[in-house]
């Protein structure tokens, strides 16, 4: 159809150069399997031929069916050799993806300086390359580094880069502003022009340096391109690359361009919010279409007037993109979630009756003080059982006093409980590696003689993020844990402006979730943990 | 000049619609000095009709003669009303202020639904509040509140409310893209219409509802609009308004026309870090630009480029808009980004010496460890120096302790360290808000009588991961801190199994990098603030 555009994602690769961050294998895979539900076309996992993450990351994820194409990156073979001797072309082909990514140089002074060979043999290793993976039936996607300031200086060189992909079999030609320093006028008639030299179809792939990527991604489409290349919330080096969850509601919305379907649209936002918590970044509470503020309003005019109709002052309906509208503070998050968890755990919750609005109005006063529970299923799990009464209390701490000293380089902490359990005092102690680690070893210490079970129990993973930044280090910080009991994966939530007592919040709903749900667990886990594998790792 | 833009600030009135962004009359009139010196046309400070704080702001700005025409803020006079009894046009023209900007509505459908008038009374009252202004020797601008919108549903209409400003003698007229959610194709066509049917000069007032504010803003300028409104790094209401500090560079950079000096275009990315810090608000790092990453390089490959010619990876030089080129360290990058990331201090380090290599040998050691220095310059820069003997020790932990209690439901959290200052042993406790703040306080507390400019640093982000996730609460975790004066931020980082530990670290980085940059930070501390006599605020 010639309004669909086909939306390749490089999260994954590109996106990790933005600074600070940073994507284990694990953290990658789960990243495939969102964008995979989110429709996107082309999923870029890294570079099978650099590191052993990316290696790993191309075993692991054939597992999961995706129906995205995985595709890996590499360059144009070295110059001076045969593609088929290149151990990194080799290595992308053995690697069985269905698709592949290569770079190539496109103007005439990157050649010289950068790559420090002749205009012909960069020629050269366009062509032989893209022969090569064709030879080997992978679908061979040309990356043309710096086409707009190569076309600039030198438009029948770039041109002629294009033309050695193009001749060799490619079966995408992408234009890359990879400094990011074109402006939309510009993409828009360089792209008209190329699209009337070359038959192979085009696609563009933009940077955010002049704040532009995503209006240089649209221009781009305007003139003929079929393909877009981006990131989720623009992640990438230096001011990251274009913005997907942009550039897809604005295609799909406003210019009618087909790119996913309208019920994958509407999981743009937790995608968004999801793929942030992953890679530990805090999303800008302005960002468009997916940011928590992007349909929020406040000035008493505008209110009245988005009361009477909501367009007055917005320019989608935010359902669209999975968002919603907030006036002031009130905000029901995500009520209907909510509902359905509760009725998934087999409470009487239904919108209209008084328990729900007194644990909406709960859910509310926490997600105020800086909880939040879209990432920690088992804390809330417990706060609406506890709302039921349905909970029996485990264990009750009594007190808890945590020392931590250093002299001549060493370094001890050591923690002092004191906890109730059935009926009984126990007064332990325990030392640790750190804080957190003397807390849970005093913790499992005083119960396991209760429970045994619980020392199957262990933490995979501890973030801690600052919430509210202007207080400095007395900030508050959430801090969000993650435990497994080799089975079977749950999160739980904390939060303090002591790390130590947001540290046991989380610690404290880990252990209640495990001990309650040692039946239930089974049931309630995380399927694409199940999926993945992960539970051996 | 043909290619002059005249550049409206408006972060003191739209910008603090933003979410969280909050400025007290102090405030404004800092940020209203740095604006004037960064060379800005308009500054609007806000309604003097509506609050006292905006009334203060008037009066005051006054004393600070400012070469930029202060402006304020208002709407068309009320329906069926009269101008010259309209209090709040009163208070406009009373203030004083040399020009004035009045919102009124060019979408039929507003008029209807928000005003709740006729058609004919919104085009009177546009009429006789622009002809009020006029009379009152008022500059007198119109800002036409979703005029986008209006002209694509009654495009005739819209351009009456337009003409009835003109009518009346105003001497700009600002087409708002209100919603934002225009595209730049859409501005670029209905600007170029009005141009053809108005005689008075057209300004453009953006949102970056669809992440192309700055984009649309370009495409008005092309256009034929001569003003541009918008605010300091895009503070605003949702997703912001159109960001002057990236309208400004690519207009005079990129488009070749004028807007301010190209010194005064060098004082953006200090301007926009201040105004940040008095916002109170994060500046994302990526920011295009301005921002702390927006020319930082990381990749191996791209790093070697940068080496032998900058432009193959910036696409205009830093130095322009007062930035800098960061080279960030990574596990990607090879040995070429730390040798010039060194030869930026000014150390004598080649490819081939041995001290080269020993510091080599040192970072991938520490890089093995969980260290990470991509996003820690600061700290890495401590090791350089410390490597070629270039630190004197300004400070010495003898001990510490840490203690944090919990019961009965309270939480205290105390800190007693043990320091030596210039020969003197310094002991000293304090409590905080949580372990990190009260090692934080006391450690300020044992330096503050040596180094009293210590209060002026403060930590504005910090983040804590578990590098080695198999050994649960016993795993390392890094700490990555980001601090502050009013002018510059720096990175460090922290590892250990022991979160207090690696916490402690990050900190004793941050001051030692603090101080060692101590002359620099006297130099840029406090100017405003004795200009403003705020000293004794």
């Amino acid at each position: 159809m010639a309004n669909s555009i086909s939306i390749f994602d490089t999260t994954l690769r590109d996106g990790t150069q933005g600074e600070g961050i940073s994507l284990s294998a694990d953290d990658k895979l789960k990243i495939a399997l969102k964008l995979d539900a989110l429709g996107v076309h082309y999923i870029e996992g890294g570079n099978p031929g650099s590191n052993s993450k990316d290696i790993e990351f191309f075993q692991r994820v054939k597992a999961l069916n995706l129906k995205a194409k995985v595709t890996a990156f590499g360059s144009t073979r070295r110059k001076n050799s045969i593609a088929d001797q290149d151990s990194s072309l080799i290595r992308i082909v053995e690697s069985g993806v269905p698709a592949a990514t290569l770079v190539g140089k496109s103007w005439d002074f990157h050649v010289r300086t950068a790559l420090q060979t002749t205009l012909e043999e960069n020629l050269a290793m366009i062509f032989d390359s893209f022969a090569y993976l064709k030879r080997n039936n992978v679908e061979a996607i040309f990356d043309a580094e710096h086409f707009f300031d190569g076309y600039k200086h030198n438009p029948e060189y770039a041109l002629m880069a294009l033309r050695k992909a193009q001749d060799a079999g490619a079966d995408w030609v992408v234009l890359c502003d990879t400094n990011g320093g074109t402006l939309p006028s510009e993409i828009h008639e360089i792209v008209s022009r190329v699209r009337a030299e070359l038959t192979a179809p085009l696609g563009i792939h933009t940077h955010n340096d002049c704040e532009l990527a995503v209006a240089n991604s649209l221009a781009a489409i305007q003139a003929g391109a079929r393909q877009v290349q981006g990131t989720i919330n623009g992640y990438g080096e230096r001011c990251g690359n274009a913005n997907l969850c942009s550039i897809i509601p604005n295609l799909q919305v406003k210019m009618d361009y087909r790119c996913i379907s309208d019920e994958q649209l509407q999981s743009l936002t937790t995608t968004a919010r999801y793929v942030s918590e992953i890679a530990n970044a805090n999303m800008p509470v302005g960002q468009p279409f997916v940011g928590n503020a992007a349909f929020a309003h406040k000035g008493g005019i505008h209110v009245s007037a988005i009361m009477k109709d909501s367009k007055t002052y917005e320019h989608i309906s935010p359902e669209l993109v999975g968002n919603k509208q907030r006036i002031l503070v009130s905000e029901l998050a995500g009520q209907s979630n909510i509902i359905s968890k509760a009725q998934e755990l087999g409470l009487d919750v239904t919108a209209n009756n008084d328990k729900t609005k007194e644990i909406m109005e709960r859910i509310k006063e926490l997600e105020h003080q800086g909880y939040q529970f879209e990432g920690a299923d088992a804390s809330l799990e417990l706060l609406l059982r506890d709302a039921f009464g349905e909970m029996t209390e485990i264990f009750k701490l009594e007190s808890m006093k945590l020392i931590v000293e250093k002299s001549n380089g060493g370094m001890n902490a050591e923690a002092i409980v004191k906890v109730k359990v059935d009926g009984q005092t126990v007064y332990t102690a325990a030392e640790g590696n750190g804080p957190v680690n003397a807390l849970d070893n005093a913790l499992r210490k005083s119960l396991e003689q209760f429970y045994p079970s619980i020392n199957n129990i262990h933490l995979v993973d501890y973030k801690v993020r600052v919430i509210d930044e202007k207080d400095a280090t007395a900030a508050k910080v959430r801090v969000l844990m993650e435990s497994t009991d080799f089975n079977n994966t749950w999160n739980t939530v904390g939060v303090s402006s002591n790390v130590i007592e947001a540290s046991w919040e989380a610690l404290v709903d880990s252990i209640r979730y495990a001990l309650l749900n040692m039946a239930k667990i089974k049931k309630t886990q995380d399927e694409p943990r199940e999926q993945l594998g992960l539970v051996n790792h």
